[in-house]
């Protein structure tokens, strides 16, 4: 009865549009589902760590085991298993292996506060960040808007480079390296992803009309974004209270943050005007995952590259 | 890779030997152990409930599921699924369908608390509850104490009958209802496994050298014992803090009970006189969820009961 989902099937099985259907389904549900506290364990060996995000929604319910082991060598670091319980009984339901559609389920929430949020003709996309799931971000987000120039922010020179490169050679895209205040400046689009813990640029290099999105503080002390900026810019997240306890908001003292979801629904107006500055930050949560897990179980049944 | 058992396979695979086994090493694991913050989910239908237990003790690591369907009619409403992590990896490992034997894992706490507690010739074992864990209880406290008579204490006459019938047919014990006051006061052991949210019966019934096993308080507002009796008793449990928090020790004011972990290490303790009277309380932990998980996973390999 129970349905199981390896690592490779999945890897095969995700895309884009099935990430950002998935991240519109459960965006459009933090209205009415339920997300529950965020555990944080680890292991037995130094340094490793599982996160527990566990919530239910509609015929959804269960848990994501995100696990990061920083030793692995061959194998990648992070690991997602996503577990669904029957909505009709609680029994155990599917068992789904998702790493690699994970870095997509991200960036898929990323793309859509973009298409939400950003202006349209946007087409310059700024990156900070050249790790694993940047190249991630910058494939979905060029997916729903005109990007034409990306801008690589790194703290090395090389890894901005080859960063950079990569883009060009697997997407397709022009891309070059820049100092940070340079693709501030320049970025429409503007998205962090990185493991910082303080301010990675100055509030005052933001241009009106710009874009921000802040996928990388999940957790108390991470920090991308500059305090200042919130003055000048309207604020968006996925969940109000889960950004403020452990996302980038938590920075943002009183200032109370929009859910993206509410703007999909079309309760709360997202962008009002060109000029206006937009910021969301993505800490990630259950229903994202469930709701990947659903449509990677729905293709797999579908026979889709299998 | 994933290995994984049904529970039809588990409950094919359970018996009170391997789930005494698994406890032993769990409390004596709670030392050097961690466990997680418990979660409290539901799903969409209303009155469900999941929680989520998770700990990571030596080469174990990952998290129970338990789950709870009250309109549950076909199906037992209460199923449990545990996830092992690969302690070397942190990729999903097993996973392991444990219904069934989730309630051999909660009497076999009982009965390694009893073992450990009771005086060696207690006879007369009192449990207070007919559900479908006390037929579990009676039966896993009976094999480690010379067990002769059983008194059933029910809120209806007619499932203290039925429960009584049980004891003898399944388990060839003479048993027999009894009012609580009369039950109480004849235990050597005495076992409550109810919801109640109230005392269960007056401290002055129990009688110099009994042993008492709270194994229903697991929630906040959840209580079985009077509070007068933690003047007279010795206190242990399986985690002080989790206890305190949300098991019968919550009612316990400024008492501190000891780890039943501690006294199988032989730091503390236990009983120290025929006349002294001890209280265990179970509010459950991960720890015994994962090594019942791997005593499992390890008799499956072995052939054993296939």
């Amino acid at each position: 009865m129970t349905r199981f989902i390896s690592e490779a099937e999945s890897a095969a099985l995700v895309d884009d549009d099935l990430a950002l259907a998935a991240a519109r389904e459960a965006f459009l549900a933090t209205g009415t589902g339920s997300t529950f506290p965020v555990v944080i364990g680890h292991s037995s060996l130094p340094g490793t760590r599982f996160t527990l995000k566990s919530g239910s929604a509609g015929d959804l319910a269960g848990v994501k085991i995100g696990s990061f082991w920083p030793d692995n060598t061959d194998l990648p670091r992070h690991s997602s298993t996503i577990v669904l319980l029957d909505p009709a009984t609680g029994r155990l339901s599917a068992v789904v292996e998702a790493a690699a559609a994970n870095a997509y389920r991200t960036a898929a929430a990323d793309a859509l506060a973009v298409d939400t949020l950003a202006c349209k003709d946007s087409r310059t996309l700024t990156i900070i960040g050249t790790g694993h799931q940047a190249l991630h971000e910058v494939r979905a987000v060029s997916r729903v808007r005109p990007v034409d120039r990306v801008l690589v922010v790194g703290r090395r020179a090389d890894a901005a480079r080859n960063f950079a490169a990569a883009v060009t050679g697997r997407l397709g895209l022009a891309a070059e390296p820049a100092d940070v205040e340079a693709g501030v400046r320049a970025a429409d689009v503007l998205v962090t992803a990185t493991t910082a813990r303080e301010a990675l640029f100055d509030a005052d290099w933001v241009r009106p009309g710009t874009h921000v999105s802040a996928m990388g503080a999940d957790g108390p002390g991470k920090q991308e974004l500059p305090v200042a900026l919130y003055e000048r810019a309207s604020l968006f997240c996925d969940l109000p209270d889960q950004s403020r306890a452990i996302g980038e908001f938590q920075h943002a003292g009183s200032a109370t943050p929009v859910a993206l979801g509410a703007v999909l629904a079309g309760t709360v107006t997202g962008r009002t005007s060109p000029t206006e500055i937009t910021v969301f930050d993505s800490s990630g949560f259950a229903l994202q995952d469930l709701t990947l897990a659903a449509a990677l179980l729905r293709r797999h049944s579908s026979g889709v590259s299998e």
